[in-house]
């Protein structure tokens, strides 16, 4: 058992909780049973899975498993609230760019809960991965993990995209569209671009469109939606016309 | 300028993020400039604006302006990064119960930026109120008012509803629904009722339902939405054989 803040897989544990760490490793770390689970059953393969003493067996009798110390793991976690799994992880391979019926293009969400809510609503609507950019949250940081909910494993985000390695018809969500979302009658592939928490979508992406919709809502409300509620209504209506729903 | 924190008003003012004492009180903090802006062009009448030495006039030149110290104000604050201003407002009048076109019933979301996010979304679907329950989180605590972007003080929520306080007809959102909620054409008054983050709706609330309606999703996707973005697509839905869009 790990007993010691000194120890250098423990060391290494909390550095991840940077950026800048990350991307010079290539690691992440996720944190909490039901992360890891979702990552194992995925077929991720773990480098370690830091456990407290009291874990459960299918995570403390893995072959990469390391005990830790509980108040000792608590401090190496950023969600605090202390987790008893903590899975590190390489990053995952990049979905191909340029395919699938319907991509979300995000470059400029920049709260890593958006950025994480937004991995999981796609992965309800669409099997084509989300294509963020450089200037958006790192969809591998603690809280966007957490709020993607284990689909990050599922559907590996595309983390530096660009609009022009993207395929299909664009369309950029804008309160400015004269399009109600709901309206549009496209075949696929379809691109969704949506624009920033706090500035929207620059007039190069509008520019760059071939429609720009809108969704519409009633007068006397807020003017703007959340920007994981305006992109997941508009995957949900986009994707009607692609996905053929399958009864379970 | 008050330069100590054991002032009386900036002992209260932190005290505000406890529940306990914002139910106890009646009050409640709005953090930042944005928050506490939205607050007073919604025509509410604050007890006290706390600002910081460089606030800007139209806070600091306030009747109920209190000038304090900058560190000592980003101490009482909940969301950290030093806001300078901070209004201490009384708990808004609910909104009447029973009436209204589309009303989303949401008992048992816990996470206050989902109670803060449905009811920035409700917002923009519907001028009728959120109804929460005791057991919801407080949608006065900062970060549900911070996810909430100002409409908190435009559509005061109910916090203590009960679904029987509500007419209308009952749409329970629910993966075992049976009708498409895109499908549904019902008129108005509509009360759309959603569950909580790990547990869903209850066999109650299903039972109490006139329709159970799901959100059509891809197979082999998440098995569920965050409960926000399934509150928001189901409002987007049902408002639209309410609403009549007005142009700008």
């Amino acid at each position: 058992m790990i007993t010691s803040k000194d120890n250098p897989h423990l060391k290494d544990l909390k550095k991840l909780q940077q950026k800048r760490f990350r991307l010079r490793t290539g690691k992440f770390a996720a944190e909490g049973e039901d992360l890891v689970a979702a990552a194992l059953s995925a077929g991720r393969q773990p480098e370690t899975i830091f456990c407290a003493p009291d874990a459960p067996p299918e995570f403390a009798g893995h072959e990469r498993a390391l005990i830790v110390d509980y108040d000792l793991l608590a401090g190496a976690c950023a969600l605090g609230s202390g987790a008893r799994v903590v899975g590190v992880f390489a990053h995952l391979a990049q979905a191909p760019v340029g395919g699938g019926a319907l991509t979300l293009f995000a470059p400029g969400v920049s709260d890593p809960g958006n950025v994480g809510t937004i991995i999981r609503s796609a992965a309800a609507f669409t099997d084509s991965p989300v294509c963020f950019a450089n200037e958006s949250a790192d969809p591998y940081s603690p809280k966007a993990l957490r709020a993607a909910m284990g689909t990050t494993f599922t559907h590996p985000p595309q983390s530096d995209s660009q609009l022009a390695d993207l395929r299909g018809t664009i369309v950029a969500l804008d309160a400015s569209g004269s399009n109600d979302i709901g309206q549009l009658e496209l075949a696929a592939p379809i691109v969704l671009a949506i624009g920033s928490e706090r500035d929207g979508l620059g007039s190069e992406l509008i520019e760059a469109a071939d429609v720009v919709a809108r969704i519409p809502m009633r007068s006397g409300g807020p003017e703007s939606l959340n920007v994981a509620m305006a992109a997941t209504i508009a995957l949900y209506e986009l994707s009607k016309g692609i996905n053929q729903e399958t009864t379970k």
